[in-house]
């Protein structure tokens, strides 16, 4: 953590004014479907209704706004900009990436045998392989995650953006990024906010004239389902004569459905194309491949209709949580072959590892321009990358084994593990013992990053109906969409869609080290741009 | 009840279609905001925050979706469309008699003495009086209520409207109902209902071309929000120098907090005109008079800052229950006395008298013609008229009360209470009963009204996560927004704004005789229109 670059931000709230803003949120966030259904610990199993014991009905029922900020936080304005300006660089690297199997396997070998869940992804993709694909468009709905980072050793440090990471399956909160912006913005159009609060007001000219807004709208919800749109025309007509749909493959249950549901809603209504949610375990019951490998659907509420899926956007499947049978391996192997867009393709899955952003990000890579052969815009994307060593054998590897099982020279070190979802970082002075139980073969299985410094700043959480006030840490989603056409290799494949999809700012106290509003530590957020 | 005169509706439902459809319906409705706080017995004393016993908090921060139909229900399209044809000469009409003390005065006296919230009404009305009105512009937001009625004593009697009754205050579930109807178009955009449904199909040419959709939008949430900024354009600029708004007055809790709040935001989106939310205890702590009678609200939380009043739109003061101290009946006359126009004024209030719409539909009555002079109008608005008596010494009230007293002929009506408010009428052969235990003074405190019999139906209504499934009876609400000048007598005023503003479907099982979504009797609903 860096001392704060920030105004004084935000305002002290009377009881009064806490009182307001609270309520206002509560209902704005209903109003609007800024909400989550609410976590069982929270309906707890006394909750009866009509005198049944029905908790589970009612956690399906009841809804709360999501985990939100009061206030949008301070984020500096060139930062944001450069965030959203180099989103379409990404796509185009992962997509190039994605389409290198052959690097793809280097990465993929030394992972095998450590980490069993890439292993069973390289299998899935082998078998397909094998077979041949019938698909050549792939789909990513892409998150970079970042950081403001202040340099803590040099005085007037610039504040720059450090990526924390790169979501290339399930990116999440899309749909709520769109809400939270215009629920923030819609709290400042109201004067709810304390007028002390100089950071929210325009910027005008000296007519009057608003010629900056310090509050950017996300344009997450349409952006998002523009590009399941994208993948759905390239598809094109249905090959088995029966009408086309988009399936989302998702957890049962899911509280964070209306996020979810928010893309749903846009595609029918911008673009008229049906999309159906499909948990993961219902996969091989509800859906079949014709000879052509077209992916059938047969709805369990219309046994007598069917559709040809025309892509298929996993909500699901990105952790090995949600493959506890053999059957749900069989289960993504079965959407794998089929004819189907994948979004992600098992590829663009694996692009995602964070083996992958590890191997860009080690001092003086060559891979980068490899995958992005733009010299200027290579430099821009990075300047991005916090320094990352493998803990392999490798001299890089050697380096940071070093470092992080020295305590004064760890701390400034977070050791991750290479596969996705939150919740299994050590941070700082943990890492040593945390190695040192841990047999040395497993090593290669995490990766050591240099700690980002953000600056300090302070927001109100409101979780759950109660609030949190205290200090901050805020990271940077930025959306991409990206459809192309594989090519054999690097550089080969056609991009024929390529778009910067809106932004996310997810907020948790500095108290936790954990990141993810999901796992219950974080809360979901809007830029206020600041110029610092 | 008639027996049925529409096709066989709704389909039969296999299990997935049910769970489908109930799912479908409880994410839409959240994410749209078509919603409810959940009723506190819902949420048991149990239910803990964090450990804390939090119910409160609880029942103000969940939210559930609103009691609704899953199918949209079936409705004459001729009668449907004459409900609303005719909403402009109602607004008329009302706009009329609110403008007409005289005529008004001489019904309240007859209910003075035995209904204390009309006498405390009027009392509050003659001290502005007294001292002088400040504001001549008035708004209404109305809803003008109707059932379909079939004669069962004609064979083949055409489906029509007859009028349930006329509100000039606090019209509710404007801000749910274009909602419903938007839920409705999505699940059949989706094809959720099955495709046995052939009532919710559109009708199309011989090209293909949609002719003619079987479900109406409701247009009442940007309609009646116009309504609201008319008065705020007819007030004017700030006398006060201060920035203008409206004030929301409202009960507190508020479990219906989103049909206010829907009006609230299409409000300041569409037009940036400024509204609050003031709990009607608390009018005399946060608005004060100047020596202009200008209305200052200061808000709680912001102390620094006070505005102007330029309408008051009641959702709160027009039952009895909302003034138990005599501060409350303080408030209103303070609010009355203001320059802000009233929505309503006291005498609009009054208008809305059971008594009122009595006097209009008793056979033969003068009244109607009086107060609309267009003949061929006043035709079609009569013939929305059921029979009504009053109870009190004329000859029509002695024929009433034989009619009431015996139960052979009583099963063809309906007692109601003179005052506002579902919960308290009396049906059929409970009638002699009732009567004989009341004391015959205040028998003049009811009305008798013939029973309007519709035709029988059926539909499945979701509430509180559980479905329950049976006959149904529905209740057309056509919305009206009308700004006057007022005039010193009948017809004098000049109409300003006079709009039809959507509808409401309201529709409640056919085993109760209560009405009201509010009082947890029944569900908003949207129109199926059928030519029968």
């Amino acid at each position: 953590m860096a001392p704060s670059i920030y105004p004084d931000y935000p305002p002290d709230l009377s009881e009064e004014q806490r009182q307001f803003l609270v309520t206002s949120v509560n209902d704005w966030s209903i109003a609007h479907g800024l909400a989550v259904r609410p976590a069982p610990s929270f309906l707890n199993q006394n909750l009866g209704i009509s005198g049944h014991d029905v908790t589970e009905n009612a956690s399906q029922v009841l809804a709360i706004a999501a985990p939100l900020t009061i206030f949008p936080s301070l984020f500096p304005r060139a930062c944001f900009e450069e965030a959203l300006a180099i989103q379409k660089a990404y796509n185009e690297l992962y997509a190039a990436i994605a389409q290198d199997e052959e690097w793809l396997e280097g990465i993929v070998e030394e992972l095998i045998g450590i980490d069993d869940f890439v292993g069973k992804l390289w299998e899935t993709h082998l078998a397909v392989k094998k077979e041949g694909y019938v698909q050549e468009h792939s789909l990513g709905l892409f998150r970079s995650d970042y950081m403001v980072h202040v340099d803590p050793q040099e005085s007037g440090a610039k504040p720059e953006i450090k990526q924390v990471e790169f979501n290339t399956i399930a990116s999440s909160f899309g749909g709520l990024s769109s809400q939270v912006s215009s629920l923030h913005s819609y709290l400042a159009s109201v004067d709810a906010y304390p007028s002390a609060a100089a950071s929210l007001q325009p910027e005008s000219n000296k007519d009057g004239i608003v010629t900056q807004s310090p509050l950017p709208a996300s344009k997450s919800v349409p952006s998002l389902s523009s590009g399941l749109a994208a993948a759905h025309q390239a598809y094109g007509p249905s090959k088995s004569l029966r009408p086309t749909c988009i399936l989302f493959v998702v957890q049962d249950p899911e509280r964070n459905v209306f996020d979810q549901r928010h893309l749903e809603y846009s595609l029918i209504q911008k673009t008229g194309i049906r999309s159906f949610r499909l948990p993961f375990q219902r996969i091989l019951t509800d859906t079949k491949l014709d000879s052509d490998r077209n992916l059938l659907y047969h709805p369990p509420h219309s046994p007598s209709k069917s559709y040809e899926v025309s892509a298929i956007y996993f909500r699901a499947g990105y952790s090995p949580d949600d493959y506890p049978r053999a059957e749900d391996w069989q289960a993504r192997l079965h959407l794998e072959r089929s004819r189907a867009i994948k979004c992600p393709s098992i590829l663009t899955h694996l692009a995602g590892c964070k083996k992958v952003q590890q191997i860009l990000a080690t001092p003086h890579s060559p891979h980068l321009s490899r995958f992005l052969p733009d010299e200027a815009m290579a430099a821009r994307v990075l300047k991005t990358f916090a320094p990352i060593y493998p803990l392999d054998q490798s001299d890089a590897g050697q380096e940071a084994r070093k470092l992080a099982t020295d305590p004064s020279t760890a701390a400034r070190y977070v050791l991750k593990p290479q596969r996705e979802g939150g919740g299994n970082n050590v941070y700082r002075k943990a890492i040593p013992d945390f190695l040192k139980k841990l047999p040395e073969s497993h090593w290669p299985a995490h990766i050591l990053m240099e700690m980002i410094e953000p600056p300090a700043q302070r927001n109100i959480i409101l979780r759950n109906g109660e609030i949190q006030s205290g200090g901050v840490i805020c990271e940077l989603g930025v959306y991409g969409t990206c459809l192309w056409k594989n090519g054999g290799v690097a550089g080969k494949g056609e991009i024929l869609h390529n778009e910067e999809a809106g932004y996310l700012l997810r907020t948790k106290g500095d108290q936790s080290e954990e990141g993810g509003v999901a796992a219950g530590f974080g809360a979901v957020d809007s830029c206020c741009l600041v110029d610092v």
